[in-house]
């Protein structure tokens, strides 16, 4: 293997210039499962300082490579042909809807087996090797096939290029064969402009906006979740405290504005949220709608999407007024640029009068300052618990929330500054957050340890708010975590079942319950050490309030060091307002064939 | 929901049309993950007398399917669409590639969703509905897209037929909207006669077999495993007894030939095998090679496959000589009546003289007779262990050997009869034989209530052999066996890590370590009862020969009642001989581009 620090001068292996092209992007961590086919592709890893995180199945590594993905803005993760490509692709497909930037590189076959179509393990056994990356297009945004050294390294840049300007995964095919095939290192960064960039353009938008700001009355900010993946969270919150408009959030984006500026109104929720916000958001004069992702659930049954309008959507590379499409000359802007021009200019810029907003009856402080104190003995009830779990996290945290109760509960958490929130409001693949609890953990650990601004505002706890059900899913997660030595909080919250499912259909059928696990003996089977002061291991189980405060009480598990897994009980048909109300209308759909 | 037993009047649901279809093809389990999109679909299952597994994730299911069709010829497994169907999809790749008859049931958006290209949860965000679909025609036989009541009965029933006729899966998309659709109900079984089927033509080529078989001087009969989906076990068996030719299986073929006949000769393995076996095959004048598959592993690197010019291939419709293809005017044979054709005949005809065979110095039985006693206090090492652990099986039993260490080292044991082994040749993917374990013996489960023949020779005891790698990859199925009450055996070979990765390339790598789990722990985390006479839970470790003989001198071990794990202790760098060999063959391609 070639030196790491050899720049532009003789040749080095084709496996190593990949990794180097990860490593300049920002990848720290390289997810996966060693195979057949990708073992001396692997060999790199540990040599060029990279971390391999070795995961218990692909599936999870893929989602590990996804949580990891949203807070690095860069994610890779390596299987095999066949069999781990197609264990991994369903984690590829939730990347790719809700836009996690994944490279995807999978070790095939030698070329001459493939040009052969021979039989060789892993294969459907009819020769058809294009079965697979057939099935990446539909996940993928751009495919490299490597089939000899001269052309890798632009199919290579060209794959990580469309990775990071879409934020979406990309699929690379490394033939055993080609691993070590010699090609020239990489002298520059890869050229990451997107092709349509045009700063008049720029400028003209910014116009446009300033204007529509400065003559709206009754403004609103609607902040949505793929704003995240622009990486301009200092510049979207200092744009909400300097306009001062009023700002909701949907599930998605939760989390991004900070929940402690005065004008940060809480969740919007459409038709099963407060009548008087909706009200309010539908009298919207200008609805400033960042990073939108319009699904029913996010939308809640595509209650809350804006009307188009008088709604600006801003887009990574786009900000559309009303129902305007692309720029027909395909020129488009960088949504970095355009936000630092666009607060510049604000900072000089009178803002107009505008109406004021009232708060709706359900915005989070105001129902947790109104609860009544919960007697030891009671019961832990959903509602209440979401609400009074606030009052346990810290400026910092990251705080993932499963699908299910745990992402309805959440959606009503006052959170502290600075926290990052991590759902799925598309894809919705139960038992996604546990691995990417590991992938997201382990980024933000890097973070820390590069020194950058992300890592200044990370506390260092990760708390995962998971199902009983969904732990199932992908339970062997807990397991790299401790592999990983992360430093996370599981909360397991045991209610019997997938009462998600109870409330859509069924509620007392059989099919949605699920074995009883013994979930608090997770660490010890998945081997985390008994006695590492280094790696403090906690298990804790909770049935009533007095037994959930003791439990949060104790200072190791707020300090977050180690592994924590809490397991708190309830009725198995209990479930968050929000999810019954959002329940009862895709069940509705479903039954009554709705588009 | 109409009464079940009501057949030819008035109208049933669709949901329970399809049932009733995978009942009267034998289907007595319906695996798979509840989701929003098939809760209804769910509801017919218990009224209908099936039993639903409520597998703990989709890949399991999808592996558990795989088995369970292995033993019943047909399985069926229910998905959501999107992330349910992607999660199973490599495990529907292995039942295409392995041949096992697998109906992909998905519970789709509702059509209007679908047209409106609505972007509901569980799709990619872009509006296209035809992705799933698209990946899906890859790995299955016959795809049904039902879109309304009056075509879709002919839809189920034309992808069932593909399903049974090809052994392979097939995928039926359900709507929401559809599930209570009003249907005729099924009058008549579906035909599955293959649309080729010329019984003259079976009687021709049964002429021309019988000639080449009374010309042969030097025959051999090489059984292989996709002979096991044609489900004629008694002819096999018959026909290797009828005719005393020399029998040798492939590593898929083990166990289809009762090992206990005279002219058992052992497992053939080409050119990692015994020389004096590999030139009595390479002498032989007829080769009778029974369902092949010539993949790398099963065939030692393409080194067993035999000379074509000499042998017949029997498929499920046709018999083939020497280099010949398809039946020009497409007719074709059923093997089922073939076989029984043939034993008749056979018994009229007088066989030739054949030449003696010799036995090669690496036949188990052989071996296992010279082994010398071990001590108690001895490591346990692999070539012995599974020589040994023949000792421990009984007739009947049903032996399942995952990827790596396991099939290498379960090739050579020596069977009692009426054993069936499973394991996988082609697509080995690791982690599928925990999922195929439960699935395989709740088929044999149903097949002893039946009281059909197949479960008139099932002992009732079902034994995993596993490594602690793949043990990783689908850990959660323990869950589903327990949820079952399976009885089941699971001996999982702890040797820290991926030793079959080792032998490959990276011995000494971390990357081939895993994270060390305490196995034993698995039941009681599971969930496993604690004291339940009826189904007893026994965890047990073997560091040595004495360990291991007395953990399996237990009576309660023995009889294979309740859930009994047993870990194994072995070196990491121990591996059996066959692996060793195949390993370096495999590496040596990789590196090579040889095809």
């Amino acid at each position: 293997m070639a030196n790491p620090g050899l720049e532009d001068q003789g040749t080095i292996d084709l496996a190593e210039y990949i990794y180097r092209r990860l490593i300049q992007l920002g990848v720290g961590t390289i997810h996966g499962v060693p195979g057949d086919y990708n073992l001396t592709a692997l060999d790199y890893i540990k040599p060029l300082g990279l971390a391999w995180a070795g995961n218990g199945n692909e599936l999870n590594s893929g989602y590990a490579a996804d949580g990891y993905g949203r807070i690095k803005g860069i994610a890779a993760v390596i299987t095999s042909f066949g069999v781990g490509e197609l264990s991994a692709i369903n984690a590829i497909g939730g990347a790719f809807a809700e836009k996690s930037p994944v490279v995807h590189i999978v070790g095939t076959a030698p070329l001459a087996a493939q040009k052969a179509q021979a039989c060789v393990h892993h294969t459907l056994g009819n020769g058809d090797y294009r079965a697979f990356p057939e099935m990446n297009k539909h996940v993928t945004v751009a495919q490299a096939s490597l089939t000899d050294a001269e052309t890798a390294p632009a199919l290579v840049d060209a794959a990580l290029k469309a990775c990071i300007l879409h934020s979406q995964p990309v699929y690379i095919q490394l033939p055993t064969n080609l691993v070590a095939a010699q090609v020239r290192p990489p002298t520059v960064p890869i050229d990451l402009s997107h092709p349509g960039y045009d700063e008049g353009y720029e400028n003209k938008v910014l116009d446009t906006l300033l204007e529509k700001i400065q003559s709206s009355k009754k403004p609103l900010i609607l902040m949505d979740g793929l704003t995240a993946r622009f990486h301009i969270n200092e510049e979207i919150n200092e744009f909400v405290r300097l306009t001062g408009f009023p700002t909701l959030s949907t599930p998605f984006g939760k989390g991004i504005v900070n929940e402690n500026l005065p004008n940060y109104y809480g969740s919007y929720d459409g038709a099963v949220g407060d009548e008087s916000t909706k009200q309010q958001v539908d009298d919207a004069d200008l609805i400033l709608n960042f990073g939108p992702l319009h699904s029913d659930v996010n939308s809640m049954g595509f209650s809350s999407m804006p009307r188009p309008d008088v709604t600006v959507t801003f887009e990574s590379h786009s900000v559309k007024f009303g129902p305007e499409t692309a720029d027909p000359q395909g020129r488009v802007l960088v949504i970095q640029s355009f936000m630092t021009r666009l607060i510049k200019r604000l900072k000089a810029t009178e803002l107009p009068k505008i109406q004021p907003f009232t708060r709706g009856a359900s915005f989070s402080p105001t129902l947790l300052k109104s609860l009544k104190p919960a007697a030891d003995g009671d019961a832990i009830k959903q509602d209440e618990f979401w609400l009074r779990m606030s009052e346990c996290l810290k400026p910092g945290d990251l705080i993932l929330t499963e699908a299910g109760t745990c992402f309805a509960g959440g959606n009503t958490f006052v959170l502290p500054e600075n926290t990052i929130m991590m759902n799925s409001c598309l894809w919705l693949s139960i038992g996604f957050t546990l691995p990417a609890l590991q992938g997201s953990a382990q980024a933000q650990r890097e973070q820390r340890k590069e020194g950058s601004k992300e890592g200044a505002r990370s506390s260092g706890r990760a708390i995962l708010f998971i199902g009983d059900g969904s732990l199932q899913m992908s339970v062997q997660a807990i397991s790299d975590i401790i592999r990983n030595r992360l430093d996370v909080t599981i909360v397991v919250i045991n209610n019997d079942g997938y009462t998600v499912e109870r409330v859509l259909h069924g509620f007392e059928e059989s099919y949605n319950d699920i074995q009883p696990w013994r979930n608090t003996l997770a660490p010890s089977f998945f081997g985390a050490p008994e006695n590492d002061p280094e790696y403090p291991v906690i298990t804790a189980q909770a049935r009533n309030w007095g037994e959930l405060r003791s439990v949060w009480g104790r200072k190791d598990v707020q300090a977050g060091k180690g592994l924590a897994l809490i397991e708190v009980f309830m009725h198995y048909a209990d479930a968050p307002k929000l999810l019954v109300k959002l329940a009862a209308y895709v069940a509705n759909r479903n039954k009554a064939n709705e588009a």
